[in-house]
């Protein structure tokens, strides 16, 4: 099924369907582990420079090569990897849409203290921003992903929280 | 002085220096903890709906009155509140630009196991991406902030950061 906007949105234009095709296509990547598919979707030529990606609680990276190795270590360090992919907001402007998202992430990775845990099996939440930039070709192409983790506890006792 | 690209890029085109400039503002709307200053460089009038704001830690808060409250709450929480922001990148497509820095973060909380501790002082970094779009009257208004705090240890033993 075709990815669908949170139920108080406006029903999908093509253009913003288009887009949230593209976000549903990189998340299969990545849940396949099918670095090909997720090189083909991340930018490339002139604009590869502006490749940009944060992963949850670490450093972003810049440019096309430094974010598809920071993709290709995830997915070799995880034997099973699934995205609930939820709240799926799409905004169009020009060249450019911006996609906003909660991915619900199940992992075969030991569980941490902030986890939901299942028998061998460890879940989270996470809160991503997607940037995706419409090729001459009319490919949407990912050049800024930034995901990051929502702390159950609301994170209010944090001085990162502070902003 | 003006906001500067880092030392490996290009220097920033007039464009790209007003969209930093208007991003150097909104921290310190938030520092000062001026809240009708933040209100007038967050999206408006028919964008209005699209305001996103993704705070350390916290789920997404979607719409212009729904974010200007959770700053509101956010700056009500802390006497003390400091930004030094680095690494700021611009790209800028038609009436949209993608601002992507790092918030180091010093505020007067306690102090968490995550934080660097100086006497009084609590100290964080976190990684923020701030989407931009130009209105008719060529004010640079946000309506995407995603902050997220990077975790000392990298991260790396939590299925949060599978992503």
């Amino acid at each position: 099924m075709a990815p669908q906007p949170p139920v108080d949105e406006e029903p999908f234009t093509a253009e913003q369907a288009a887009v949230a095709l593209a976000n549903e296509a990189f998340y299969q990547a990545v849940e396949d582990g099918d670095l090909d598919a997720v090189r083909a979707l991340w930018i490339d030529g002139e604009h590869a420079d502006t490749a940009h990606c944060v992963h949850p609680g670490q450093p972003a990276v810049h440019g096309r090569s430094k974010v598809l190795m920071s993709w290709a270590v995830v997915m070799s360090r995880l034997s099973y990897l699934q995205f609930f992919i939820m709240d799926v907001r799409v905004v169009v402007s020009g060249e450019i849409a911006v996609v906003t998202c909660v991915e619900n992430v199940l992992t075969d990775l030991p569980a941490s203290a902030d986890a939901v845990d299942l028998p061998g099996f460890a879940g989270g939440r996470a809160e991503a921003t997607n940037v995706f930039r419409r090729m001459a070709d009319g490919r949407w192409l990912l050049f800024a992903h930034h995901s990051s983790p929502v702390f159950p506890s609301g994170g209010g006792d944090s001085p990162d929280s502070a902003d």
